[in-house]
């Protein structure tokens, strides 16, 4: 729902675009990998996500009239703003399958363009990409923490302005079940869900009033919050008056919400009390700055909890609030480029390249990548990136191909793929990743290895540059 | 550049408004508080951001057919779709001026409105205002940090999604001078900054020759970045080269960038070496993970910085993410109206009210805001909000009245003014504010007090709950 242009971008891509374009390069063919460098949460993986919206929005980015009226304002040569005006992205994109497992250092998506539609694209593709790839990895560790209980996305009024929008979505991606977000489930298709607030409960001059008049109008969707005044001395009692006179009309009060003091306590003890007056189907819901670690300790204390409301930390990344991932360049003008750095992790991988996931006979992934180049069709050792002296052989294990081509010539090549397919592709992913990953403390680390073959060209690039 | 429809809630929302709606109750009018209880990077004020874009998208706001489809699937009643279909807002809006210092407890902003309207923009209206409230504040601190330099924001890569939209309109109402971000640049009028990118050097065979063609299309915006290869051995001594052919032809460099290394360092050799050459007027702008702590630390150790470029930190207010600003009713139904909680510090405060800021003869802020009954046209002794056996008098003091209509059913009451506008106003705020409450460590607390007034009627409802 957000209208982008091709102004969605850094001044500097333009300001660069049109000294290529000045200088006849805007034919020359570009590869930019794009990749992060530091998983986040200090955990064992991300997941990819943003891939969809990233290939709706290059589909048909395009400067408008005010975009390029604003950039004759900048001063820019008026050869090329005509030659913007005629923008569109005609590139090659290989990526990675949104939903998939993604690991540090590892081309997660390559573009193939010309140089000048690579850079104009780079902004909108971090922006995208970064965000969406930090919620849904978020969103995954809450869902490890919390098992088979219900998800609720909550977050949009503390998310960092419209950005609530896309983080819904990501959340979903990530294993969430539904979201309080209309408009993303307008768009993406996420179930929305939600209960009540407690301004209602205010509005009326006395609690149980205001319960029953929710029940009486939302009797097959009623969950009342009991925490607005005293949550066992008046709440929970109101809400079982509530429960037993829609049981008298054939309906049934859907579950409570707990939204502040020790959630353990009082959900054991409305546990308790509703069950003693035969209300055991009535869910209880809790929310309340949540996070995977406090939903953890929760389960852990045996809460009987059955759906969680989560906010804040979950649209926000906290306490990340970025992906590091960043867009390299890659080859240009026909050769293969490398940025050097005095940090070795930073020197980057020349040529567009492929990644094998390694896989064991049961399926399983083993813990690790290989990148190689393009043309490889298989890869028997692969090699540390900076310490050549750490290798492994990967011929017994069944290899697959990560990167795919999804646009071609700037249109996409397969259909789109709906939320609730990608986040099943998840779902599967994550059954095939070692349990050692997903946990919180130190996690296992996935070993990301290179080909003999790409390492060579790397190795004679970095010396030719010494020279 | 969002296209806000009125979708853009929580489903609870809808839910509720439904039950007020079926139940003969969308005519009542309710007063809601917009405040936050906790000021952002445990600094010592906020600047209050957001308020021209929620009310220009309060203006026109509206259930689209496909909003009304989607509610319509969702089992909203058909009578309460039509309701919807004619859905505008109409209330009134109070608000503190956009880019005034702002403090916790007291009310920001207060809407007036019937109870369902009031409901339905909720989370738009904390979604804006929290994100851009945190945003101005982080900028804002940056500012002060970086006393007279440039300051650029470049975070629209790492930024939450679109929320890096807003991210750069905040960032200039906090203090910064430019952006990156072309789209904010064309739609809010900040001006639009940038150098060139790693990739642009990497794509040449060598870097003097991607510095000469550079400069000979940008001769009047040239910054060159220097440490693709190595700062000092390769970077800077072509960055001369280019300095001085761009002399020969009445021409100047603009500038140097350092991303990467011991800025200090790097800046400090890179001035020396360019004043040795002459070229005391190239300037030295530096980016690479900046945030307020890392500039004051640049300066103090005597960087000859004069611009600086900051992004992730800037604009998802890193560490905080959100800023925790609520929502909650203060009058419905012909009644004030109050929460109650264990917790004191979160009981509310009722009625419509007033805030005023107390101001020194030198027109300096003396530190304290009192919040008042809205008809209330002055206040002599403010009360602490939980200990009222501190106070303090107010009567030697000059008073401002913070709160003013800027919405009247439903419309603006004045023309829309400018970021720049709203900027300036915010600079001349800061200046009022004693140096003390802008430090990072231990700021001096703003006091905000109450009237006697609203204490005698805050204690009346909490004991009227009691019994």
């Amino acid at each position: 729902m957000f209208k982008y242009t091709a102004s969605y971008t850094d001044k500097y891509q333009l300001t660069m675009s049109q000294v290529y374009f000045i200088k006849g390069q805007e034919k020359t063919r570009a590869v930019f990998d794009y990749f992060f460098r530091k998983l986040p949460f200090n955990g064992g993986y991300a997941i990819f996500a943003g891939l969809e919206d990233l290939i709706s929005t290059l589909e048909t980015l395009r400067f408008d009239k005010k975009d390029l009226r604003f950039l004759k304002e900048l001063g820019y040569h008026s050869d090329f703003i005509r030659y913007l005006e005629k923008f569109r992205f005609t590139g090659n994109v290989f990526s990675s399958a949104e939903g998939d497992l993604v690991f540090p250092v590892r081309p997660v998506l390559q573009i193939e363009a010309n140089i000048i539609e690579a850079q104009i694209i780079e902004t909108l593709l971090l922006n995208t990409l970064n965000f969406q790839t930090l919620i849904a990895t978020k969103a995954s560790r809450i869902r490890q923490a919390a098992e088979g209980k219900t998800l609720i996305d909550f977050g949009l009024r503390r998310a960092q302005g419209t950005g609530g929008y896309s983080a819904s979505r990501a959340s979903f991606i990530g294993g969430f079940d539904s979201t309080s977000n209309v408009m993303a489930g307008r768009d993406y298709g996420i179930p929305v869900s939600g209960t009540m607030a407690h301004s209602f409960i205010e509005s009326y001059d006395d609690e149980l009033s205001a319960f029953n008049d929710f029940a009486e109008v939302q009797p097959f969707d009623c969950v009342l919050v009991v925490d607005t005044y005293d949550t066992l001395k008046s709440g929970l009692p109101n809400a079982i008056t509530v429960a037993k006179k829609m049981e008298e009309k054939g309906n049934h009060l859907n579950g409570i919400r707990l939204d502040s003091g020790d959630l353990a306590y009082l959900a054991k003890e409305s546990r308790r009390r509703l069950n003693s007056e035969g209300l055991n189907y009535v869910k209880i819901s809790v929310s309340n700055q949540l996070d995977e670690y406090i939903i953890k300790s929760l389960l852990e204390q045996q809460a009987p909890i059955d759906s969680f409301g989560v906010g804040t930390s979950l649209v926000t990344g906290h306490p990340d609030a970025a992906l590091d991932g960043v867009y390299k360049l890659s080859f240009a003008n026909g050769k293969p480029r490398i940025k050097l750095s005095e940090n070795v992790s930073k020197i980057t991988l020349p040529h567009r390249k492929q990644v094998f996931r390694v896989i064991d006979s049961d399926t399983k992934f083993i813990g690790a990548d290989a990148v190689t180049m393009a043309d490889e069709e298989d890869v028997e050792i692969m090699y540390h990136p900076m310490y050549p002296l750490k290798s492994l052989s990967l011929k017994k294990y069944i290899k697959e191909p990560l990167l795919r081509k999804v646009m071609e010539n700037g249109l996409r090549v397969n259909n789109p793929e709906s939320l609730v397919e990608i986040a099943q592709y998840s779902r599967e992913r994550m059954k095939r990743l070692p349990d050692e990953y997903k946990r919180f403390d130190n996690p296992h680390i996935y070993k990301i290895g290179i080909s003999e073959k790409l390492q060579t060209e790397r190795n004679r690039l970095v010396d030719e540059f010494k020279k």
